[in-house]
């Protein structure tokens, strides 16, 4: 695979990629390699990932607790605290290797550590990789509000290496086929195929498509200005619902794939209702996401607590929640409002 | 007085500065402004302020305390809680009404909401409008280390309004003065006369001249790679004094142009040691700076744990203490050494 350019630095795939990380670290002249891990990540991939790291520099790993209830900004104060102590300084380097609460955590903590060191990621998730690898998106949770805290920050590198995925289980990797997904709907629906026959022999394809996909659409727009608002399909709903999984007692949360496979049905219901997209293909999109993510039933009553999630969007302005929809497949359009009596519809037609 | 156009945006000065505001906001389209102060300025300036304001959209006051104390993380999960709960959002406008913490903190806050909403700074102290108004420098504490984390970015404006400084007791006003005498002595010792006659009347010519300098060292220079480590004369062994009070219990804090004076004074003597600046120029800055500071006694056994928080300094790479170091007055060398004896020599030189 070649490296994919992105706006300041290469996604670079395979073996080559830790030559030119090995390379890029004895050019720049480091004072320290700081690598944030989490536990499940020290255990499984860091073994892999220090075979690979040939390097001159002073090297700590920092360990964080692993899942998303630790991405948050007392986290960043604990990493803070630990490059600190180890005498990281301006001219160190932050390698995050995990999945996105690494890399997103990782980023945002260098962006910002005496305001802002080199970091390369290496996302050990399929969802880290096909998402989270370009776009410059960093960022924490505050309380059970999604990346409310965060600053656009670009990896001076970034290393896709299959090998990590066998460290998956099965639920966390099915979790990267939502954004996966995503694109096909939006973008190139060959990927819808693709991912129902996934195997060793084309999951570097579907992940090289994937990010290709996202680059383009942040390269024209890295801000969010207009067209990165696609890459929302599927999660202005499906943040709702993650959110109200995590926050509540009762419940089991759900992985972010899972939230945004019930975002994306929905908002396939709202293309129907609001742009008029064919109900069977409406129909076509529930039954080929649920043969990949098993059906949850929502809860009527808490249909309004996930309304008001909604509220809290980051694509909200001026109190009014915008949507992307389709039109039809790889047809989409951006700033679309939906009233909550059809949002409603949306969860109910999910549910039946 | 003109405006100085600083890297993105302008700082304007008096009343027409108002104008400029209102008309901006006018025109951008905010959906709300927020207004952060503390405890004092909400009580000193806001009143001042609010006449000035003229704007259609909603208005909401967030107050944090007072003090570099309140400068931390802790303070901003508490804005950022707040401006959640008050329904900001991307298109929000945060404006800063206060001195450095405020604008700083308010600077790194606006920065990190939602990944970066737009902000205007107010800065009602000496300092904080001769220091923080331009450079893009945003940030908090991390413990004692000072500014440790924080992110470059620019205001959409500033505003200088020299009536604020009535609201400031005295010893908060000569603080801003050490920044206004690092300017004097690296670039334009016509302020050091000025300094030494300050009223009135040419307070804002003062105030003026000082940000002109700043303003062209940053834009030649914004992510201190080399010149605008000038801006840190006095810093260096000053923060670390700073850090040091604000750290000790049994001694009261020092202002942040009180610890500046002093690391100024040392590092005159530290120039004579290492760059040959004539002693009797080294005493003339150290009587000229105590007539306005009064002198602090240092205590030997202290010099130890003072030394040791140098190393938290930012302008370090790879373990070594950077300076920088005069040649004579309006002549300065960056990236200058000196050991730990010629250091404690200092402190003992300021003491004597």
């Amino acid at each position: 695979m070649t490296a994919i350019q992105a706006a300041t630095y290469n996604v670079e795939f395979g073996f080559d990629a830790y030559q030119s990380m090995n390379d890029f670290i004895e050019k720049n002249d480091y004072s320290k390699l700081f690598i944030l891990v989490d536990e499940n990540t020290f255990e499984h991939c860091y073994p892999r990932f220090i075979t690979k790291l040939e390097v001159d520099i002073p090297v700590e790993v920092i360990e964080i607790d692993p899942g998303e209830e630790f991405k948050n900004i007392d986290t960043c104060i604990g990493v803070w605290n630990a490059i600190t102590e180890l005498g990281g300084d301006r001219k160190s380097l932050l390698l995050t290797l995990g999945g996105g609460v690494i890399t997103d955590l990782g980023g945002f903590v260098a962006s910002c550590f005496k305001r802002g060191i080199d970091f390369i990621n290496i996302p050990t998730t399929l969802l880290a990789m096909v998402d989270a690898s370009v776009g410059g998106k960093t960022g924490v949770d505050l309380g059970v509000l999604k990346n409310q805290i965060g600053v656009f920050a670009n990896p001076q590198l970034v290393i896709i290496d299959r090998k990590y995925l066998k460290t998956l289980n099965e639920r966390d990797f099915t979790s990267g086929l939502a954004e996966v997904i995503k694109y096909a709907l939006t973008y190139d629906k060959s990927l819808l195929e693709a991912v129902h026959q996934l195997d060793d022999s084309n999951i570097e394809e579907v992940i090289y498509k994937s990010i290709n996909i996202k680059n383009e659409v942040v390269l024209e727009d890295p801000k969010e200005g207009h067209l990165r608002k696609v890459l929302n399909y599927g999660h202005t709903i499906g943040h709702a619902i993650e959110s109200f999984y995590l926050e509540s007692e009762d419940k089991e949360s759900l992985t972010h794939g899972e939230a945004i496979a019930i975002g994306m049905i929905c908002e396939a219901y709202l293309s129907h209702q609001v742009l008029g997209m064919p109900l069977d293909t409406v129909e076509l999109i529930k039954t080929d996401i649920l043969t990949i993510f098993k059906k949850i039933t929502l809860v009527e009553k808490d249909f309004d607590a996930i309304l008001s999630l909604l509220k809290h969007d980051k694509k909200n302005k001026k109190g009014q929640t915008n949507f992307v929809l389709l039109n039809n497949l790889e047809s989409f359009k951006i700033d679309c409002q939906a009233t909550t009596k059809n949002i409603k519809e949306s969860l109910h037609f999910y549910n039946s």
